[in-house]
This record gives structure tokens, C-alpha cells and sequence, in this order.
């Protein structure tokens, strides 16, 4: 696998762009963006699984159904949401507008929305750049750098990623850009990703491929449920490898296809993690030997989602008191008197616990593997061959800070 | 009901007590508590229902089982959680030295621990001291409050009530002390309560009534299964106001009694949550015009505990789309488009939702609301008579300042 520069740019016949049209009138930051395929696409989608749903969230689900999705549009600023019938309305209308200049059917579009819930999103301004929305598309990677702008919020650092693979002897791109962050819970702030490859691909395929990508990543970063009004994961496939055309019946092509796109989506859940707002490191939580797979995921996310645990990372503290009381109160099941703790990092393993009880260790030590900006929980429940990895962030002041008055 | 001093020492024929015994060699407070009736007692507790537990809490189930518990010793600056067999020893054996000293069965004894989990409990100091421990006995305001200094942690405030009821025409007594806050996942630091009554209740009647009170209660401040290795709440009665045994067959006296103890807790729950780590404020979620009360309180629960609206409520920002979004991840089914906000304080209530829609408010009086120490976050449903109370606190810089590392 070849790491590729461009983003959502790096599959071949995709276009980006973003500008500023004045969304939120006080900020001078782009809020409006367009990825575009000049070909038709296969297309499919993940979206938020909360009761209270974004308008583009509706929208965008009725077109993907089609499986032809070949553009997205999406505003931060406003998240669309709360705003009853006229936000509806807006939603279809920006699916409406992208491609009425793009010269595609308004199914072919979906709509994304990031930022405030419960202001009526202001239609007119993207009705007013639509053109100039257009006129910034380019398939290089600036196109995509303006897209990503875009798109992003409270989010400090850019997250891209793009990749090449080999299938069917042709060379297949496949590139994405997120949003997001990984806070206390989350997924409580909105996660948009796109994701386009030029693979050839069936819709079906596609998204049984999607659905297995994100549950081993976007949903490893994420408490079940804490999902915001406007989560979405869309993907477009637009054939342009010229590879023979991948379908669950060919199920090599398939795996090829899908361990990439895992890759991809991996890669963008730990660039959200460590971009967690006030976020000082990247966590990571690793549980092996549980009884099944499923355990080890409930047990991996509980503890990544502590925020006593989170606190203590922040704190750089070998605290693996509250990583076992994470993985009691978790809901699954496991003997406490088998479990053991590590830390790791850039600086080196240290064990703390062994068999459920503390085992000696220096705190000199583990103080500097938990100074590293990236470090390791590993978790070893010596009950079966169960794996599962989730990714967090430590919990610092800044959080409280970011998200203290956020619309101000 | 009339409200009294004295906590625990409120309730005739019950003793309190608190001594420095240097379980924490580094720490100058208090850190071994006992309660003691000197006549015998009804009693009934609830327990922690995380996996890992303290082996205080193995301990005391056990002796509680018999529903005669009379004495509480109870320790801070060490949870006694995950220390193996040692641990079992350990807790045994404070049973047995307080039954030792106080002339009754260890069998009529709880043990409860809180402070630090995988480090082993110092046994000899408590050896060493556990006469002084009695001779600190009293039966009046201060020997409560040194019982209930020595079992604090990082509390800030101290939470102790006791109020008075007639029941068959004679005066009956409820006291109480507690230690814990409320936390972002409110229970995930132990929280320890113990309650005197010098009612004669059965133990049957005893057991129903404690649950019922903390159902509603202390259960309405945290998240389900966010529980700590240590949790637990025992109520001891000793019978001596006189009143006719209060039966479950005699549902009056039964109700009153409940209704006290409810009230009881009710006031710790919200000490509790108001004593949030770090906390600036009291925030009580009000859910109304449920289908069914069990989804008035996850919604109730799930606002609550919602990092994000917990740092709006810190930084008064009247951000109701955090509250929409917090109840649509919940669990619970609503009706988005009929839901109402309003949020209420000292300084007045102003409604910022209707039908699931933004309505036009003055951020200006919405500030000076959220602005007040006590404030309430008032939602209805408008689809039944289901209703729900929770209480928790603001998210503020100081939390992560205290959890940043706890340990040193």
C-alpha cells in the first residue's frame, strides 16, 4: 500500500473546492465546500444514529438509498438541524443548487452541514456563491485543501489521507477527508468524512466495505450512541482504475479493496482522536485474550472513554486503578483476577498490574512512557483470543475552555 | 418533617466517630470512620454493580445479607480494590477489630474503604488505633462530624442531613452522612453514604424502602453502570423511637417512612451532584410529557451527563441544541418536533424551544439565568405523564486540574 498525497483529490477524475461565503457572517474562515466526480459513481453512506437528525442527514440518506451519489456539498458554520420544515427546505435546496451547476441529478447529491443547531441555515448566501462554489473545483491538491477548510470546526489540525493499491493489476486510489474530533464522548460533535476512490466497485459492495471500515475505526473512537444530529460517512466510487469491477461475488478483489479502506478510515479515527479539542495525546487502547471480539470492543471503548482514565493520561499518572474500574462498569463480562495492565510508548512498556492486583514498578518510568504524545494502554484479559483497538485523547483544560461557550 | 442537626448522631441511641490513623502516611486528615448503635439493628445497603469491587464491599454484602447490621467502619486514602487475597484479609479483619472493640459479632459489622484502588491497605495503623477509634465515640454533633471528615476524598463540601417524622405518634429520626461528587460520569468516584434511623422497621420493609429512596435519588446523579469498585449506601436501624415495627404489611407507616428516606437522599444526591469536582454550579434536568417515567429518566440521565451541555452550563451559554442532541443519542424514543426547553433559575425561566424548533430569546436574560449557582434545564415532551429529575453539575477547568493526577 502506497500513501498518496491530494486527499479526496488522489483518486483519479474527483474534484474539490471550498470558499467562504459568509455562513456564520462574524467568522473569515471558508464554510462551504463541493467534491464532485466528473463520471458516475456507486456510492454509499453511514449516518447518525441519534433521534435528532440534521436535515442534510435526511436528505443526503433518501439519495444515497440510490446508490449514485457522485457529489457532495457541505457548510460548516450552521448545523441545519432543529429548524423544522424550512430546514428541510434549505437541505434540499443546496442539493438542488450543487447540482443544478454541476449538471447532474439533485439524487446524485449529498448534503452535509456542520456547526450550531437550532439557526435557520442562511440558503440565500450559498444561492448567491453557488457559481463561485463551482469555479473553485480543481483535481489537484489545493482542491482539496480548500475542501477540507472547509469543513472544519473546532478541529486544529487538517486530516487527509489517501492511499494507493493494486486490484485486478490496475492501480486503485482511494482518498478522504474528516472532521472531528475525539472528545469525552466523541462522537458528541459532528464527524463528516468523504471519501472517493476510483476503484470500480458495485454500490452493494461498496457498502457492505463501508460498513465494516467504520465499525473497526470511526465507531473504535466513538461510545455506541453518542452519535451527534449530523455524523455522516459518505464514499464514491467512480470506476476510473479501469479495474475489473469489484463485487461481493469476487471476493479477493473485495478484501483487497476493503483492508484499504479500513486503512483509510483507520488512519482518519486516529488523526480525530489525537485532534480531541485541548487534546495534549493520543491514547490508545488495546485489549487482547478476551473471550470474543465484541467483549474487547465494549472493554477498549469504556476505557478510552473514562474520563478519569483520560484525565490521568493528561496528567501522565500510571493510574490503572480507574482502567480497571472502566472495564468493570463496561457491561461485559471477564474475571478481574486475570487481567493484566501496560503502559507503552515511544519510551518504552512497563506492566502495572498482574492477575487483577498491582505488581511493583517504578513511577519514574512510567511517568516518562505516559509524557510521550502518543501512548499505549494494552490490556491483556488471558480468556480467549478476543482483540479490539479504540483510540481516545487525554482530557485536558482546553477542553473545558473550546466547548465552555462554543457559539460565542 | 422537621429538619435537624447532628447527621448520623441525629437518630437516638447511635454513635459516630473519626480519627487520623495514617492509612495516607503524607496525609494530616482524618481517614478512619465508626458508627456504632448500641442496641441492636435492623439493616439493609445497596452495592456496587461494577465487576472489579472493593473487598470492602464483598465484606459487607455478606454481613448485610444477615440484616443485622449494627457498626460501620469505614476508611479513606485507600479503596482496598485489587489487592487479591490481601485484600479480603484486610477487610475481614477490620470487621473483626471493630466487633472486637465494640462487643458485638463481625457479622454485625460493615466495612467500607474509599481512596486509591491496587495499593495495598496499610492493616496495622488501623490495628494500631482501633481503640483510640472507639474511644472517639460520641452520640452528638461532633463526634458525626469527625466520622465524617475521615471518610471525604477530594469532597469539597460536607453533606450530612438529618430530619424528623411522627410515626404512631411517636418522633422518628433519619441522619446521614455521605462522601463523593458528581463527576462528569457521576459515580465513577466511590460514593459512600451511610443512614441512622432510630425507627423499628423490619429489615424486609427496610431493604424495599432503601431502594426505592435511592432509585430516585442517588441513582437519578449518575449514569447507569458508572459505578465505582466501592459504591455503597447502609441504613441501620435500631428501633429506638418505640413506633410499632414498621411492616410491609402496614403500607401507611411504611409510606411515610419511605418518604423520609427518599427526601433523605434526595438532599445528599443533590449535595453530591453540586459537590461535582471542580463544579461551579447545581444543574437539575426536569424531563415532563414522557410516554413512561422509566423514559423520562434515561432522557433526564442522558442530558445530564452530557459533557457538552455540562461545559455550556459553565460557560452560561444557553446552547439547547446540546440538549436536543443529548437526549436523541440516549436510548429513549421521543418525538423530536414536540419537545419544549426551557431553562430557570433565581433570575427567572425563559423558554428557548418549542416543538423542537429555535424561538426567539434574549441571549442577554438567557445568560443572566445560566449565570445563577442553581439552574434548572426544564424539558417536556408534551406525549404523556412520564416524568423525571436528575442532578448533576457544570464541567468546569478545575475538574481536570483534580483528576489530572489524583494519585500524588
Amino acid at each position: 500500500m502506497k500513501e498518496l498525497k491530494g486527499g479526496v483529490c488522489a483518486a483519479k477524475g474527483f474534484f474539490a473546492g471550498g470558499i467562504r461565503c459568509g455562513i456564520k457572517p462574524s467568522s473569515q474562515k471558508k464554510d462551504l465546500a463541493l467534491i464532485y466526480s466528473d463520471k458516475p459513481c456507486s456510492a454509499a453512506a453511514v449516518f447518525t444514529k441519534n433521534i435528532v437528525k440534521s436535515a442534510s442527514v435526511v436528505v443526503s440518506a433518501e439519495n444515497v438509498k440510490e446508490g449514485k451519489v457522485r457529489a457532495v456539498i457541505a457548510n460548516s458554520g450552521n448545523a441545519n438541524a432543529c429548524t423544522g420544515e424550512d430546514g428541510m427546505t434549505a437541505a434540499r435546496r443546496m442539493a438542488d443548487l450543487a447540482a443544478g451547476v454541476l449538471g447532474i441529478a439533485p439524487s446524485e447529491t449529498a448534503v452535509a452541514s456542520t456547526g450550531v443547531i437550532g439557526v435557520k441555515l442562511p440558503i440565500e448566501v450559498i444561492e448567491k456563491n453557488i457559481n463561485a462554489l463551482k469555479s473553485s473545483l480543481r483535481a489537484d491538491e489545493s482542491g482539496n485543501a480548500d475542501a477540507l477548510e472547509a469543513i472544519m470546526t473546532t478541529d486544529l489540525r487538517k486530516k487527509e489521507t489517501a492511499v494507493e493499491i493494486e486490484i485486478d493489476g490496475k492501480p486503485v486510489r482511494i482518498g478522504a477527508i474528516t472532521k472531528g474530533s475525539g472528545m469525552i464522548h466523541p462522537n458528541m460533535a459532528t464527524m463528516l468524512s468523504f471519501i472517493t476512490t476510483d476503484a470500480a466497485i458495485d454500490s452493494l459492495a461498496l457498502d457492505l466495505s463501508l460498513r465494516r471500515a467504520v465499525k473497526n475505526s470511526f465507531n473504535r473512537i466513538t461510545v455506541d450512541g453518542d452519535t451527534s444530529t449530523n455524523d455522516m460517512v459518505v464514499v464514491m466510487a467512480n470506476g476510473e482504475a479501469g479495474n475489473a469491477q469489484i463485487t461481493l461475488s469476487e471476493s479477493n478483489y473485495y478484501d483487497i479493496f476493503t483492508d484499504a479502506l479500513e486503512h483509510v478510515c483507520t488512519a482518519l479515527a486516529r488523526m480525530m482522536a489525537r485532534d480531541g479539542e485541548g487534546a495534549t495525546k493520543l491514547v490508545t487502547v488495546k485489549v487482547k485474550g478476551a473471550s470474543r471480539e465484541d467483549a474487547a470492543e465494549i472493554l477498549a471503548k469504556s476505557v478510552v472513554s473514562s474520563s478519569l482514565v483520560k484525565a490521568a493520561c493528561f496528567g501522565a499518572d500510571a493510574n490503572w486503578g480507574r482502567v480497571l474500574c472502566a472495564m468493570g462498569y463496561s457491561g461485559a463480562g471477564f474475571n478481574p483476577a486475570g487481567v493484566s495492565v501496560s503502559f507503552k510508548s515511544g519510551a518504552g512498556e512497563i506492566k502495572v498490574c498482574d492477575n487483577g492486583e498491582s505488581v511493583p514498578f517504578s513511577e519514574e518510568n512510567a511517568k516518562k512512557i505516559l509524557l510521550e504524545e502518543e501512548i499505549e494502554i494494552i490490556i491483556n484479559l488471558k480468556d480467549g483470543n478476543g482483540e479490539a483497538c479504540a483510540w481516545g485523547c487525554d482530557l485536558s483544560y482546553d477542553y473545558v475552555k473550546i466547548n465552555g461557550d462554543y457559539r460565542s
